[in-house]
């Protein structure tokens, strides 16, 4: 379409449900070719081997990231769609600064592998959980293990750009959301900035579709255990209440301490939240929704549904959309905020190349305004 | 298999997928005969044409209520799996008692058609929303129409056996628990009548497979329409409501408010609900846990799981179980319980067929020891 | 994107599974606005009501056809999606060509309104059966009614772009193909022309999600009759059948009758068909297969797949290609061909959309690179 | 119920989805109580862990083979749910006749541990592959390894009740057939005896629910890969093709080869075949029913429907039955035959206890009675 230059970008972890999103949205980008693509399992292998659906797309074969030949590949853009725990380590390596200047050169070791040194600017988006938790005490506490990068931790920038946008427009690293805080803090946040809702009790009743839980070989995943049933999980545990607290206690100011629950649906795709709150003296449900729709006027990816309608994830399936709506409860006091999103786009690789999108100075919607899929 | 008399069951409204489920438990009851199947709309076929999955099956064929040949069809026991509404007229011709004793004689007066006078002890289990609500005022309300036999609500008994068994032998009339207050209410019952919660922001968030919401004709319930999304619906204002809290509020000892907020998720059948308690002092999940072990030590129907084993649909579908477990909750002072059960089954017919196993003064598992249907 | 003047197109019949699809593709369409869409019975509605995942796009309100503004809404095309036999009346005035000349001036008789005249060259594509059958007597036939555009029909192009490319650049009138003419012809039609295999005995076994049934109120497409299940239909008397064998005797030069069973399958999106054929002397699967790979070797649409790579409706899904693959068969002589594309892109708004292009000599691939989407 | 002493069953290998619906289902046969429960892996478990929807039933805990303590388990009958190619060394240890005579005596060598003997008249049942094929050459072709115990095979008796009734009364060990050769046989199998079908060209297309992949933890069977898409396998080299073969060859009196392609279906249950046949000289569809009608007429599980009612897994899910029908084909001289059964109960599991009730003389359908599960 265009003459100019386009941007290389790598995806590390291709193989995955959400290396495959990135695929299928950035194929259609008009500014990007897809230069990298890693998957240490299956590397050798072209992609369509690995996912089928992808026959027929020019796309680089699966090597892993030891093969990387830096800095020949030349990328500007890097998105870690690896497993959490792995992502760390490869990104201290991508972002190793030299002690002259931040980014001015980088060294890049590749894991297990010797450094090398480039001069670029290369721009990271993780999708891991890795650089999300701002206190790798937390993290450490989370997930069972030391902080491997913690002073890289410093620069990472919590990637949800609603909040976010101008200091994601500055990074070099963005850590993107986890599907479940997405929207539940699209939700949220602005309630309890302006003050309208408490902080105590805040109760998150969330569902999610089955490629949530990724392509990994475990019997809760397979179809028979899934298919005509639903059950909670993680109950009073899942890894994403902290990165759920931790942002909302910014815009609380102190901090919040949420209940969270997540269901597993039998659909592939989609998430909603059912939040329950409590309003603070004179606040209405009304008000809650004047104040979303005047927070989201102009974001091309939020939309405050009209009257009673329900989000639903049919609404946004396969697009980068967030739905919202609030209800009165029946109990006087409370009301109940509802958020729908694509638990792979606006939850995962969508929002992932929104922020890329921020970080190079891009319109923010650039190869993200797929109508949602529906049937 | 036994010689002895068989008691014989009329389905009024079998049509429906609660007439479906009906059939396909009573058939293998080793008690009941079924002698009568009426559906309105397809009244002259034989049933197999309105559920092919009945053929080879000796069953009556499909008649209008207005062809009942009272009393020689010498009915037992009547299910009622009329549309809500329907049910109190037609309940009302079949129990019209004369002055002098409440059911030495009845005068069956069919819908539309001249009254007639069988000498009787017919049973009914109704398992439409028309006799749960002790005030007809609030059916009133919640129905959009005034109650047309507020003298027979008097003599029904809200038909869950776990609670109102003993009242449930003597009844002639019981009026089955819809499907999400029945699985509140095991829940709730005896945590709210153990004084170990509070009757304030009692949050239930439900989920349920599509037959819940019936046969009928609407976009809502075309595959196309709910297969790969789900959402919320009658946030705030569903019909099961005004049941629940009745029955809390008999539990509790004074009126509750709770919050409701039902889900419809892309299966056929189950239902799920995650409860949100607020603990009273010193109580905790365990404390909950070890009150409805001991409270349903001795029940055949009620399970509370080990551990942390997720309740989850797939343990119940297609039997009358219902599973519970207890959750404490990241928030200090509040538990999770949750709650899973068969909306047809334990939530619809096979409660309907327990209630009349205790009529009957049968074993009240009879015909309903089916193990769940996994996968 | 472009300052240059956009197409303006209209679909007429725009609140079905056919008319979202069509909008979901035409939204991100670089050459094209949506001027007009139309459904009689939600006249009226913002189409987000009808469509609640199409919220938040800019696109006109519903009206019925009677309220079109011909000439003043200046369409440069039209979409047909409205319900089979409806279309030939709504076409013929959009197509009422003067004395003088073919497409120099139209008529434009809106149904049950007064002719106007405009002068123009509106390019029409049909998705509906109307006039996919040249024979306007088997039309008569299959569809139970007299055609009423006969002189229309004469103009029309069968809209498989893979076959009649040529004739479709110059057409003013296209009917695209059925969902399962569409995957059979354009696995058989090479096959047939080069003689490879049998016109005898061409057993075609159909498989389709629920979405090909449209979104009318039956109760066979409801979610509970659908999902866990799986059924055949129309067996042996399906509409498809003779716009199949219309095009598989033109490219075998003489009468072919064929056998063709569909199935619904429990998933929204996707077909699939198993062809059963037999092979000419000394053909085998393998000639076939080179005989397709080389017919398909620029195609954009239409991939033969690799190997023994098993077609997958999920390969497709969303997107406008078609993958197929030729297996030998255990019984000698004999050869399996199997096709997958999705019933709502391929099969119907996709493939509408292809032609529209061809027609305005736009690249056939504009706005329908989608990669398909999975999970 | 009964008084008089049960009969004692163990299940080997009851961890996978054969085993749970063989405890579904021996839990409410009257005349059995469930003794023995084996799992190699899950070895020291209770079943309630590997099933959670077996929790509350009073069920024996997983023990290997090795820990069974023969002769004191005093087992009637063993059902053999274990993987194919294990069965063979299992059964030969427990069916390993002295010299004196045929059952007098068993030596029951359990695998990889010594040897005992008991007295006893064990009836086995084996659901796996293992002696379903007479020829055990054809066997170590189609499975790629030599048969263990070519002795025994001569002995098994192939568990399909409609055709092998006697012989399965007198039998010591059965051989359920696949479930997808039930299918096929009972629909074919009397066309072909009476001479109404030629044994040319019967093409099967098969469609399955994932149940029938078994429990196992392959990438395809996860529920993203499976759910909202369909595609056939095994394509012309399925294992279950020599069985069917073996089966239509003795009824057709000479070598039949087939062609036979099974599709995976995003359901869990269920099985439909759809099968072409071309008919002999004056035969019609019609008489292809008359002559399935006149086979199934006292067949309790065999029901061929009335008019062109389409057979549907959902009318047969969770019970015993197969349904039948023919169609003319639009070809002249051909018939389509579609069968339906549940992939598990007629598939699998229930043939097998129809077979055990054939063994011990019990009525054929004791236990067997369930309605089907609609929804």
């Amino acid at each position: 379409m265009s003459t100019e230059k386009k941007i290389r970008v790598g995806i590390l972890g291709a193989s995955g449900y959400t290396g495959a999103d990135l695929v299928r949205l950035l194929v259609v980008h008009p500014n990007v070719e897809i230069a990298l693509l890693t998957a240490e399992r299956k590397a050798g292998l072209p992609i369509s081997e690995v996912f089928p659906h992808l026959v027929g797309l020019d796309l680089p074969g699966l090597i892993s990231i030891n093969e990387i030949e830096w800095p020949a590949v030349e990328l500007d853009v890097v998105f870690c769609a690896l497993p959490h725990a792995t992502s760390q380590e490869v990104i201290k390596g991508l972002l190793h600064a030299t002690n002259h200047s931040l980014l001015d050169e980088l060294i890049i070791e590749t894991v297990g592998d010797q450094a090398s040194a480039i001069k670029g600017d290369v721009k990271i988006v993780d999708l891991s959980a890795d650089f999300r938790l701002r206190d790798t005490n937390t993290y450490a506490q989370w997930y069972g293990r030391e902080h491997q990068a913690t002073e890289i931790q410093k620069r990472a920038v919590y990637g949800l750009p609603e909040i976010y946008r101008e200091q994601i427009k500055e990074a070099d690293l963005v850590a993107c959301p986890g599907c479940y805080p997405t929207a539940a803090l699209l939700a949220l946040v602005p309630l309890l900035k302006a003050g309208l809702i408490s902080a105590e009790d805040i109760i998150i009743d969330a569902k999610s579709g089955v490629s949530g839980a990724g392509r990994s070989l475990k019997e809760s995943n397979l179809f028979v255990e899934v298919a005509e049933a639903m059950h909670p999980y993680g109950v009073g545990h899942h890894r994403h209440m902290p990165e759920i607290e931790q942002e909302l206690s910014v815009a609380n100011g102190e901090n919040v301490k949420i209940s969270f629950t997540p269901h597993l649906v039998p659909m592939n795709r989609g998430e909603l939240e059912t939040i329950y709150v409590k309003l603070k003296d004179d606040e209405t449900a009304d008000s809650l929704k004047t104040t979303l729709m005047k927070q989201y006027a102009d974001e091309q990816f939020v939309t405050v549904l009209d009257g009673s309608t329900m989000p639903a994830t049919r609404m946004v399936r396969g697009s980068n959309n967030c739905v919202l709506n609030v209800f009165p409860d029946r109990i006087d006091g409370r009301a109940i905020v509802v958020a729908a999103i694509d638990n792979l786009v606006k939850g995962s690789s969508g929002q992932a190349i929104q922020n890329m999108n921020l970080m190079l100075g891009l319109d923010e919607n650039t190869g993200l305004m797929q109508a949602p899929m529906f049937p």
